[in-house]
């Protein structure tokens, strides 16, 4: 049975350790996994982006968040450049493995527009409405 | 310039056609975009879930959401099975067009454990620890 099958079935407080987790994730054909970033306190999320295991296990072990950059092919280390870095409060996968829920306190605005979140474009009565300006 | 590079730079309130900006989404090589289901009053991220451009134009139409299932390689209408049906409120667009935030109602649980969250399964201290227990 899979660890992921196993941990469905577990009770509250069973633990696993790091390595075997990370050696079960289902990382997609490039080596990834789906990372949501939502800040902590106020509940809004942020971005999403990907992780692989060498930024996933650096983030865990800094409490910096450091992706993987699919179009620099990467480690992009949040906020390096412009100083708005996102701490990690903690970090959850979900029930299959395959995608991550990221608790952060971030710095300044998460999206490289300058605004706050990335999800600014708004879906609704059968068109897009930009629902923040840049900046 | 690309539809999303155009919006980058828009304020608040500029428009586009919902037929624009579907022909814009950069679908992954299996015509898929992740799709963040969070519950609209609480916050709480409940799941991760994948759309094809069929089950995106039948969740904004109706309201009600739906995936594509790609274990089952087939549209999946959350709830239709169980009753836990997510109730759509509002969806947002990343800013470059390849992740969805869906704001939701859902009925009952989201995770098909029985918990209400996917996100159960805590990494923190070099392990993982069961944050919740099955029902």
């Amino acid at each position: 049975m899979s660890l992921w099958l196993q941990l469905e079935q577990a009770g509250a407080g069973r633990q696993r350790s790091l390595d075997e987790v990370l050696a079960a994730i289902p990382w997609n054909a490039d080596g990834l996994i789906a990372a949501i970033a939502q800040q902590h306190d106020s509940g809004e999320v942020l971005m999403l982006a990907w992780m692989n295991r060498t930024a996933l296990e650096e983030t865990l072990r800094s409490g910096r968040v450091c992706y993987w950059s699919r179009s620099r092919r990467a480690l992009w280390r949040k906020g390096e450049s412009g100083g708005h870095v996102q701490r990690l409060l903690v970090a959850h996968l979900d029930c299959d493995g395959d995608a991550l829920l990221l608790q952060v306190e971030q710095q300044g605005p998460a999206c490289h527009t300058g605004r706050r979140s990335c999800f600014y474009n708004r879906l609704e009565d059968d068109r897009l409405t930009v629902a923040s300006s840049p900046p």
